[in-house]
C-alpha cells in the first residue's frame, strides 16, 4: 500500500474533487446564487451589469519560471478589475474558466484560488469568484470575467473627455514594464529562454519593479471615485499610456497633450510601458482631483497629432512587446 | 507587388484590426455600452444577473477535422446560453475570450463570429455578443460567459425538487452522443486520429445525430417558461441524464425515478449520452407542463440510489467520454 500523493495532479482527480478544493480555498459566497449550480446569480443593484473578460495564456501573457500560481490568481483578477474600475463601476463577481493541462498539481489550483481571493479582497473588497469552469487543455489558460455595478451612477466611457479638461493618472506608469526588463535581463539563459525567477536576488527598485509585473496594485477603488467626482472620460492603462491615450484621444475627438515634467526620469518607459493597470482619467477644469489623481495633462481641440507631449506628437504605439515573439517552450 | 492576402493569418493582421472584422460580422449592439470600451454595460431589467461560463478547448472539445468555425461558434454560444435558460432566466449577453494560433486564417475568425451570431439568434432571440477578448495561443481555445435576466422572477435551481414532483424533459436523449460515435467510427484512421468530416457521405439519422453533436439545438425558450409555470428544480444536461439527475437529486436530497418507457430505443445512450443541453425540470404533481415538455419519471424520497429507473438503481456515472482519452496530436 502506498500513501496518497499529498499534491496529486489534476489528471488523476475527478472534476468535482478540484471544485470542492478551490471553493474552500476561495470561502463561503455571499450571492443569492454562487458556486455550484448552472449559473451563479448576482445582485447587482440597479438594471445594469458591467461585463468585460480578459485572457492569460502561457506563453504569451505569462511564464511559468517568473510567475507562482499565486501571481497568475492575482493578476488574471486585477487586471480585469481594473477594466471594471475603469468603467467607474464597483466590481461585484469574478467567473474564472480554467483550462490547464493533466499534470499540473492541485497546490497550483490552490494557490491560484489564493491569489484569486487575495486581489478581490485587497483591490476590491466585497468582490468574489462567483463561477467558473474547469477543462483540460495543452496550454494553461486563465480566462476571466469580471461584472460590477454602476449603483445607480453613469458609466464613464473613453470617449466623453472635452478640451479643456485636465488629463489625470491614478497609479504608476512604466513600473510593470521594467519589472518585465529585469526579468529578461536576469532570468533568462544564452538562448533567451526564462530561468526560474529568484526573488532573493533582487533589491530595492528592481524587486518593487518585478512585483509590480507579477502582483499589480492598482488603484481601483478610484474608479468609482473619480465617476462621482464627475470624470468625463476613463480608461485604464494596460497598453502603456502613449498608445491608451490615443485611444481615449480618438474616441473622445480631441488631442491629449501630456506633460514631459508628469512622465518621470523616463519619458519613454512611461510612454511606452504597458501592465501598470492605473486610470487616466479626464475631469472638468477648475475642479479639484479626486485624492490618488494626479494632473499630468490638457484635453486640447483635435489636431492632427492624438497625442503630444508638451505640444510635439509622440507616436501611439506599443512600447515593447517580448511576449509576442515568444514561441513554444516552456518555461 | 503582390496582392493582398485575401484570407491573411491573424498572425498578419493587428488586434484592431481583426476585431474591426469580427463587430462587422456580429452586427450593431442594442446595449447600453456594447463593444470597445473597457467593459460593455448591459440593462438586466432587475437588480440580478445570472452569469456561467464554459470552454470549448481544441482536443478534449472539439476536432478541427469535425467541426467548422461556424460548428464551433454555434456550439460555444449554445452550451452557455444553455446554463442561463436551465436557471429559468432569459439569455442577454455573451462575452468571448478568444485564444488561437498565430496562423488561424481570418476567415476562420468570421465563421466562428457568424455561429456564434445565428446561434444567439435562433436559440435566445435578443442576446448578443457584447464583448470579448483576443489573445494569441498554441491551442485554439473559446472561453465564453452567457448572462442573462430572470425579469423579475425566482432562479429556478437544481436544489427544490420535492418527493410527488413530476420529472420532466425538453430536448434530445442521446443525439448529440450517437453524432460522437458515428464521428468516431467513420472519420477517424487506423490509428484512431480524425480524418476531416464529409458530411455528404452521411444520410437519414447519423447525418442528423452529427448535426446534433457539432450544432446544438436545444429548446432554450423553455427554460424561463418552464420558470413561469412553477418548475421546482432545473438544470440543463450536458453530462448524459444518469449523472445529471443524480446531481439534481443529490442536491435536493431526493430520488429520482425515471421510466424505462421514456428512455427510447437505447436507455443506455439515453442515460449516459452528453452535449444534448436539453433541460430537465421538476414540476408539482397534478399541474399541466409547459409545451415542449414531457414527463419522464417522479420524485421519490431519498432512497439508497440517487436515480432509478423503475424502481431500479442505475449508477450515476458518464457514459462515455472518448475525447478525455486524445492527447496532443492535431486534427
Amino acid at each position: 500500500m502506498t500513501d496518497p500523493d499529498p499534491d496529486p495532479t489534476v489528471g488523476s482527480l475527478t472534476e468535482g474533487a478540484i471544485l470542492r478544493r478551490i471553493l474552500e480555498v476561495l470561502g463561503p459566497s455571499s450571492a443569492p446564487v454562487g458556486p455550484g449550480d448552472d449559473a451563479a446569480v448576482l445582485s447587482i443593484g440597479d438594471g445594469r451589469v458591467v461585463a468585460t473578460t480578459d485572457t492569460l495564456v502561457h506563453g504569451p501573457d505569462f511564464r511559468l519560471s517568473w510567475s507562482s500560481a499565486y501571481d497568475l490568481g492575482w493578476k488574471a483578477a486585477a487586471v480585469n478589475l481594473a477594466d471594471v474600475a475603469a468603467m467607474g463601476a464597483r466590481p461585484v463577481a469574478l467567473l474564472v474558466a480554467l483550462a490547464m493541462p493533466d499534470e499540473t498539481r492541485l497546490s497550483f489550483v490552490e494557490g491560484l484560488a489564493d491569489g484569486l481571493r487575495d486581489a478581490c479582497t485587497a483591490l476590491a473588497p466585497g468582490c468574489a469568484v462567483e463561477g467558473g469552469d474547469l477543462t483540460v487543455s495543452d496550454t494553461l489558460t486563465i480566462a476571466v470575467t469580471a461584472l460590477g455595478s454602476l449603483d445607480g451612477g453613469a458609466p464613464v466611457l473613453r470617449s466623453g473627455a472635452r478640451p479643456g479638461d485636465v488629463v489625470a493618472l491614478a497609479g504608476d506608469l512604466g513600473h510593470a514594464a521594467r519589472g518585465l526588463a529585469v526579468l529578461f535581463d536576469r532570468f533568462t539563459d544564452a538562448d533567451g529562454n526564462p530561468t526560474p525567477l529568484q526573488r532573493d536576488a533582487l533589491t530595492g527598485a528592481d524587486a518593487a519593479a518585478v512585483a509590480a509585473q507579477l502582483r499589480p496594485h492598482p488603484p481601483l477603488a478610484l474608479g468609482p471615485a473619480a465617476a462621482r467626482a464627475g470624470a468625463t472620460a476613463m480608461m485604464d492603462v494596460s497598453d502603456g499610456l502613449a498608445l491608451d491615450a490615443t485611444r481615449l484621444a480618438d474616441a473622445s475627438g480631441v488631442t491629449v497633450d501630456l506633460e514631459r515634467a508628469a512622465l518621470g526620469d523616463d519619458p519613454a518607459l512611461s510612454l511606452g510601458g504597458g501592465e501598470d493597470h492605473g486610470l487616466l482619467a479626464a475631469f472638468p477644469a477648475g475642479m479639484a482631483l479626486p485624492p490618488g489623481f494626479r494632473p499630468i495633462g490638457r484635453v486640447r481641440e483635435r489636431a492632427d497629432a492624438a497625442v503630444t507631449v508638451d505640444g510635439r506628437p509622440v507616436e501611439g504605439r506599443r512600447g515593447w512587446d517580448p511576449y509576442r515573439d515568444w514561441d513554444s517552450g516552456r518555461g
